[in-house]
């Protein structure tokens, strides 16, 4: 094993930062819990509100405004009255469906609630 | 689309505490650079520093007690001298695999820094 300031044993970097890009992006508090929640079609606030317990309108906010910037979902407003917004992943976010479906298999797998 | 305190339309719900703890555990800041950088075999303390740039001490110290007492990660201490402390991914730390490939395909393909 190497010591500090040594390369890699194996010469190639092992870190990427797009990789931790998207790491940090869905690890964020809620973050994977709402994209899950948003997989199965478009969405509005309240309804994903309720598909995630303890989760708060203040948090859902800022994830979606996150997501939003990030491209990983589209928002749009449904002309009303009552107006409506609706939230649905985008391409870039349906992506996500390989990580959380590895990722569920894995928690069924190995974390004991 | 449905308002608040409706149940969610397909009737199951679609949050899952075992998945939200994982996405939470994964997602911990610099958490999956660190297992991603696990991966190839044991390693020392220092080598996760070399191998992952603007990782603390701290922080690494931090993530891998975590990743001990969530059982991902077994601590060796190898005799010496000098003594040494290996990291080693256990059988659940392994079984990240499939979501660390799932994630860095997807930064790969949808993320740009």
């Amino acid at each position: 094993m190497a010591g500090a300031g040594a390369a890699p044993d194996n010469g190639v970097s092992r870190f990427c930062p797009r990789f931790h890009h998207a790491v940090e992006l869905i690890g964020r508090r809620w973050s994977g819990a709402i994209i899950n929640a948003m997989l199965p079609g478009p969405q509005c606030f309240n309804e994903l509100l309720v598909v995630i317990p303890g989760l708060s309108d203040r948090l859902l906010t800022e994830r979606l405004r996150e997501f939003e910037s990030e491209g990983l979902v589209q928002r749009t407003v449904i002309p009303g009255p009552p107006v409506r917004v609706s939230y649905e992943l985008t391409k870039a976010g349906k992506g996500l469906k390989p990580v959380i479906a590895a990722l569920s298999e894995w928690a069924e797998r190995w974390v004991e609630i």
